[in-house]
């Protein structure tokens, strides 16, 4: 009998070590080498699943993608002040797994820079999470619980840049220090509505 | 007669060659050979003036965060509306060299990630950013030109996250798509003062 192996599931844990890779040691620590290592394969073998690092790389961004497309979907309908706050609070980096998760954010983004396939992926992503965020402000907005004149697109782009501008922050500065001042930036937010 | 040679403008040269390299290619396109060679420099030249790569980035480092210290440093003292308009205006990525200068940002936030030496440098910029930025709030504020009831630091960390994240999207998005966007947030803040 063939010896059955499980080509997804290879692939998928594949992946998961690369990322946990990147989260340790940055881009520079993921090699063919060290994925393989750590993934418990011989060298070489990585090549039956991935073609090379950058197609692992696009695979790890996929997922990191998909993740935050998961937090930054539509999530419930509710479209009071408290559902607002629900879905500003699931994009922030409020805890500290989410903060750790803006590393491998930061490597991608970096390596997008010179990938344009990663870039244009990242763009998809952006333009998906701001008619996701658009479509919640308008379900607000139609629900009579957001009246202030700023237009939802501006709305949307401000926590946006604030989500991307507090992951980079709350990496650079001790764990966790930001957290509070990201909760009373929600609060503000949510009277300003 | 002995030869003589400008240590510290050889120095600035090599500074200025590697920030170029990284604004292109990141930071994986800057090795010792390819500073050396840009820089016209023989291979190995380079150590006379840097002792290794990490001593060159934190050089370049340096050189980045006191561009933008300038930036965003005290500035005008006009403590009008249209003081803080100039200021903001100067922080965000309103024109392309400064949407092309967060390529570097990005490259050395990647850096400092596993450099304890350069995250600490860039703690320590983004302290001074803040305070700068505080004192300048509080000043409008005497001036009676500041009247919400937010406290200057949270409306000094909305702005720090607002910049950054600008950074990171203006870099992904075609040149030049959101500087609109980013004026359109400069005129919202200020109506909400």
């Amino acid at each position: 009998m063939p010896k059955i192996v499980d080509h997804d599931e290879r692939r998928r844990e594949i992946v998961a070590v690369t990322k946990e890779i990147i989260l340790r040691g940055g881009f520079e620590a993921a090699t063919m080498r060290s994925i393989a290592s750590t993934a418990g394969f011989a060298n070489g073998a990585l090549k039956h699943y991935f073609r090379s690092k950058e197609s692992i790389v696009a695979a790890v961004f996929d997922e990191v993608l998909a993740e935050m497309t998961e937090v930054i979907g539509p999530g419930t309908d509710d479209p009071s002040l408290d559902g607002l706050r629900h879905h500003l609070e699931a994009m922030l980096p409020l805890d500290e797994p989410r903060i750790t998760a803006g590393r491998v954010l930061l490597a991608l983004w970096e390596y997008a820079m010179s990938d344009d396939e990663l870039a244009k992926r990242y763009r998809e992503h952006v333009a998906d999470w701001r008619a996701a965020l658009v479509a919640k402000l308008a379900a607000c907005r139609a629900a009579g619980t957001i009246t202030v004149a700023t237009p939802d697109e501006d709305l949307a782009s401000e926590l946006m840049n604030v989500t991307i501008g507090a992951n980079v922050l709350s990496l650079i500065s001790p764990m966790g220090s930001l957290i509070e001042s990201y909760e009373r930036y929600i609060d503000s937010f949510i009277a300003r509505m």
